[in-house]
């Protein structure tokens, strides 16, 4: 943690060891990237894994923000996952529950067999137990494909967890108080139009860390 | 759309009527919100609701990134739905679904009644119908509220949907393809443990747009 990175709304809610940071990353899919140019923030959703002490990100090496980050520019990459709808007695105590985390830093490009196993980081955390059943990427998917590290060395994690905190003077107020979970679940999946033979998709959802609601 | 909001990756998804924006802003609990400060960004999750021809933003006034926003600095603001995990034939084309805007602009603060109301369109959006059955903020509570509305005049929306793209060569491979989708779900209502009185939360879900699962 550094004075960029110090937890100043609600330090409560800071969270500092290791592990939170990695469970959060590890519970991400998708997380959101940084660039400044001329001053203009622009922030774009991306696809993400955790490596050891670095979070993966991938795209195509014709993205203007690949580009971007590859050169090293300062980035900030924020995961948020949102945990719940909290109702307070009053609107001002009402919030929502969630994990975020915040990294700051500079990316670098993966090269050769660094980019590989990247891609097959990002897709077994993504799709998990898929890479080993696919072919192997070709030249060319490799050279359309910018794989890039950010070390986890700056970064905050804030969780905000558990029930309203109303003033005590409000708690008699005629109305329901709790929190309304909310969380990502996985449906049935849906058969590609062009699928040929018969595969069974159901062992792939086993290994999503994602509840299956069909 | 400007040269700097036009989708240059992958435009074939890009959406640029107004409706399909309304659509991705209405649906979405948070946006992640950018500043920048000595050439670093910063990306932090933030409640967010439209109102007509802006995004209303909130945070506490003592928060360093709202005081911020309200100098009008430059911002970006995006906001990105999980749609689907996308299983191809190659690891190269899965992808995820997703519906994503990204706004680009400077904030203004609200005040007075307009403060006032905004609050109210972010509460009604985040946990709708509550707003009615509370009692009114507080004078104190508003001092300590910022209330901000970005125009949304400079935006670009990404949708990504539909199966895999998988190359002709691909189609022979012996795996299961096409999409798992994901959503975002309401669990079981948790009363909060300093509940008093008898009170049926029930109908709070009714209203919010996000499927129950008990």
């Amino acid at each position: 943690m550094t004075s960029r990175t110090r937890v100043r709304r609600l330090p409560e809610k800071a969270i500092t060891d290791r592990d939170s940071l990695n469970a959060v990353l590890d519970a991400a899919l998708v997380a959101h990237v940084a660039v400044v140019e001329d001053g203009q923030p622009f922030v774009l959703p991306m696809a993400c894994a955790r490596d050891g002490d670095r979070l993966l990100l991938h795209g195509s090496t014709g993205s203007r923000l690949m580009r971007l980050l590859a050169t090293g520019t300062p980035t900030c990459v924020t995961v948020t996952l949102l945990d719940g709808l909290v109702y307070a007695r009053s609107a001002f105590e009402s919030s929502m529950n969630y994990r975020s985390a915040m990294i700051l830093g500079s990316c670098v490009a993966l090269t050769g067999d660094d980019a590989l196993e990247g891609l097959r980081l990002l897709t077994e955390h993504l799709l998990p137990r898929r890479w080993s059943t696919l072919r192997a990427p070709t030249r060319k998917e490799l050279a359309a494909t910018s794989v890039l590290a950010l070390p986890l060395t700056e970064w905050s994690v804030k969780i905000s967890d558990g029930p309203p905190d109303d003033d005590p003077g409000d708690l008699d107020a005629p109305v329901w108080a709790g929190v309304v979970p909310l969380s990502m679940v996985a449906g049935d999946p849906v058969d590609a139009p062009d699928l040929r033979g018969t595969h069974d998709p159901g062992p792939l959802l086993d290994g999503l860390g994602l509840r299956s609601v069909r």
